[in-house]
C-alpha cells in the first residue's frame, strides 16, 4: 500500500534530479520551456505494463526504473537527438510496497542523471489492475539533423551496433524455468540506451537513416526500408553474437533467429554511404561501442535477403518465439 | 481481440488529424517540430486507468477517446496556452472489440479537432489487466505569459467557470444504481476543455494564477494558496450550481460539499485583480461561458474559510465521498 498522493509526489520531488533548461517543471499544470533557436524539439511516449512487458516477480524495482528512462532515451538517440526531460506516469497497483516503489524511483532517478536528463512532470494515481509506467521523453537535435527513418539509398551500408538477442534469449530462459547467465539477464533487465552513439551519429551525419531495436530486427528493419523504399541484403555470420549467446544456443538457426526476431535490444540500427566506414570505425573505438556492418541496402523495395557466408537463404521464423513483450508503438 | 498491431498503427494514422506545424508526426521514433521564436512549450500527462478513473459497463468509447484529449487539453487551458498535439500510449485488453476501438479513435480524433489539435505518436500494446489509456499533450504560449499557480496576491478575487459538482454528483449517482440526469452525466462522460477561455485569460493576462479543477475545488484551491503563498475566503452560496445539480440534492450542505470535493469539473479556478472585474464579465459574455466569482484571496497562508451569507463557517467533509477517481498529478 502505497502512501498518500502529496508525499508520493513530495517523494518524487526530492528524488529526482531538478531540470535545466527547463522554466517550470514538477508542480504546476503543465512544464514550461523555450526551445532555443536552431534547435528541433523531439518526443515519443511508451508504455510498459506489468504482465506485458514486465513481470514483478522477475525483475527488481531499482532496474525497473532504470529501463523505464532507457527505453525512452533509446528513442531520442534513434533520431540523433539529446535527451532534456522525461514525464512519469504511474499508476501503482495496492499491493505495491513503499519500499519497492522507493527502489523504483531511485532507479528511475539514477538513470535520468546518467543520460543527463531530468523529471519535468508525471500523473500518479493507483491502479486497480497491475503497475503501469507510461514515460514521456522529450529531447534536443539541431535543426533539420533528426535523423529519419526515411534517408537511406540503395547501395547505403547497414550497421548494427552491440550485439543482437541477448535480451530476448535471457526471456526465454526466464520463461523456461532456467537462470540466464547474469550478462544477458543485465540486458533485459537494465538495457542502456545508446544515447552518446545516437548523438554523435547525428552531429557527424554519419547516419542517412535509424531506428533503435525494440521489435527485432526484421521488425525493426523493414520499418526502415519502407520508410526509405529499399531492400536489404544481410550477412547472418556478420550478426553481432555476445560470448554468451553464442555458448547458450547450439545451432547457427537458432542463434540467428533470436538475434533477427528476439526485442528489446535497444541497439540503433542506421544506414550510411559506404564512404563513411573509416569514420564509423574511428567512431566505434573512440565511444568503444562496437559497431559491426551487417549488410547493405539494394534497390528492389521487396528485398529482405538472409544471407549465409555459402550464400543460402535462411527465412526467420518469427512464430518460434513466444513474444512475451510484444509491443507496437505509433511513433517507435 | 484486437487487429494486428501494424493495422491498429495504420488505423490510428487514417482516423487522426494530421499535424499542422508538426514536421515529423506518427511514424518515426519521435515527433519532430520546432517551436515558433517567442513562443514557450508547455506539456502535461495523464493516465486514465480501467476501474480507476473510467468502467467499461458505464461509459461508451466515443465518449471515452473523447475524455481522454479533453482531460489534457485542460491542463494547456489552465496555463493559458493553446493545444498543438497530442501523444496516446493504449494498452488494450484481450476483450476490447474492434468496434470498441473504433468508436474510441473517432472520439479521440473528433476532440482533438474540436480543439485544433493534431496526435504526434504514441504507443500501442496488449494490455494483460484493463485498458490503459496514456495521453501527454503540448501546447504554446507566448514566451513568459504561461499562467502558474504561483502568481496570485492578497486582495485578489478568487473566480470559476462553469458549474461545480455536476460531474462528481453523475458518478456517485451511478455508484448507487441510479441513472444521473442527461446533463450531469455528459459533465461526468464528455467533459469539455475550457481551451478558448484559458487561452483568452492567458493572451489578455486576465488571471494572475491559474490551474483546472480535476481533483476538486478544495484540494485544488489548496495547491493554488500553495504556490501563492495566500489563503481564501470563499462565499458558499456564490458557488455556481447547475439546474439538475440543485434539484438532485436537497440540502446546502449536501450541494456545498460536493461541490467544494467533488472532482472531474475541468473547469477553470482562477485568481484575477479586482479591477480586472469588469473585463472578466465582458469575456464571459463574449465567449458565453459563466464566469463566477466565489472569494477572495487573503494574506494569512493559512486560512481557508468557507462562509455562509449569514457568516457561519462550513467545513466541507472530504470523507463523504467515496473517490472512486483517486488521481494525484505530479503536474496537473
Amino acid at each position: 500500500m502505497i502512501a498518500g498522493e502529496f508525499e508520493l509526489i513530495d517523494k518524487i520531488r526530492r528524488r529526482v534530479a531538478v531540470g535545466e533548461g527547463v522554466r517550470i517543471g514538477i508542480g504546476d499544470d503543465c512544464s514550461v520551456f523555450e526551445v532555443p533557436p536552431g534547435e528541433e524539439l523531439l518526443t515519443s511516449t511508451d508504455l510498459l505494463l506489468e504482465g506485458v512487458h514486465f513481470r514483478l516477480d522477475w525483475t527488481d524495482f531499482y532496474r525497473l526504473g532504470r529501463k523505464a528512462v532507457s527505453v525512452n532515451v533509446s528513442d531520442i538517440a534513434a533520431m540523433g537527438g539529446r535527451p532534456l526531460c522525461l514525464y512519469l506516469g504511474l499508476g501503482i497497483p495496492e499491493k505495491l510496497e513503499d519500499s519497492e516503489l522507493d527502489q523504483f524511483l531511485d532507479g528511475f532517478s539514477a538513470a535520468l542523471s546518467d543520460y543527463g536528463a531530468s523529471l519535468a512532470g508525471g500523473d500518479t494515481c493507483r491502479s486497480a489492475y497491475g503497475m503501469t509506467i507510461a514515460v514521456t521523453v522529450q529531447g534536443l537535435c539541431t535543426e533539420g539533423q533528426a535523423v529519419c527513418r526515411s534517408g537511406a539509398e540503395p547501395g547505403d551500408d547497414l550497421w548494427v551496433s552491440g550485439s543482437l538477442g541477448d535480451s530476448a534469449l535471457a526471456l526465454k530462459l526466464l520463461q523456461a524455468g532456467q537462470e540466464p547467465p547474469a550478462s544477458l539477464a543485465e540486458r533485459h533487465f537494465n538495457p542502456e540506451a545508446r544515447s552518446v552513439l545516437g548523438k554523435e551519429l547525428g552531429r557527424e551525419r554519419l547516419a542517412t537513416a535509424m531506428l533503435d531495436l525494440s521489435d527485432g530486427l526484421v521488425g525493426d528493419l523493414r520499418h526502415l526500408l519502407r520508410a526509405s523504399g529499399c531492400g536489404a541484403r544481410i550477412q547472418l555470420e556478420q550478426l553481432p553474437l555476445s560470448g554468451d549467446y553464442r555458448k547458450s544456443l547450439n545451432t547457427d538457426a537458432e542463434r540467428w533467429n533470436l538475434a533477427l526476431t528476439g526485442g528489446e535490444d535497444y541497439e540503433l540500427l542506421f544506414a550510411a554511404h559506404a564512404d563513411s566506414r573509416a569514420q564509423l570505425e574511428g567512431l566505434a573505438q573512440r565511444l568503444m561501442v562496437p559497431l559491426t556492418r551487417i549488410g547493405v541496402l539494394t534497390p528492389d523495395a521487396g528485398e529482405r535477403t538472409f544471407l549465409t557466408n555459402e550464400g543460402a537463404n535462411f527465412s526467420p521464423e518469427m512464430s518460434g518465439f513466444d513474444h512475451f513483450s510484444s509491443r507496437g508503438a505509433v511513433d517507435d
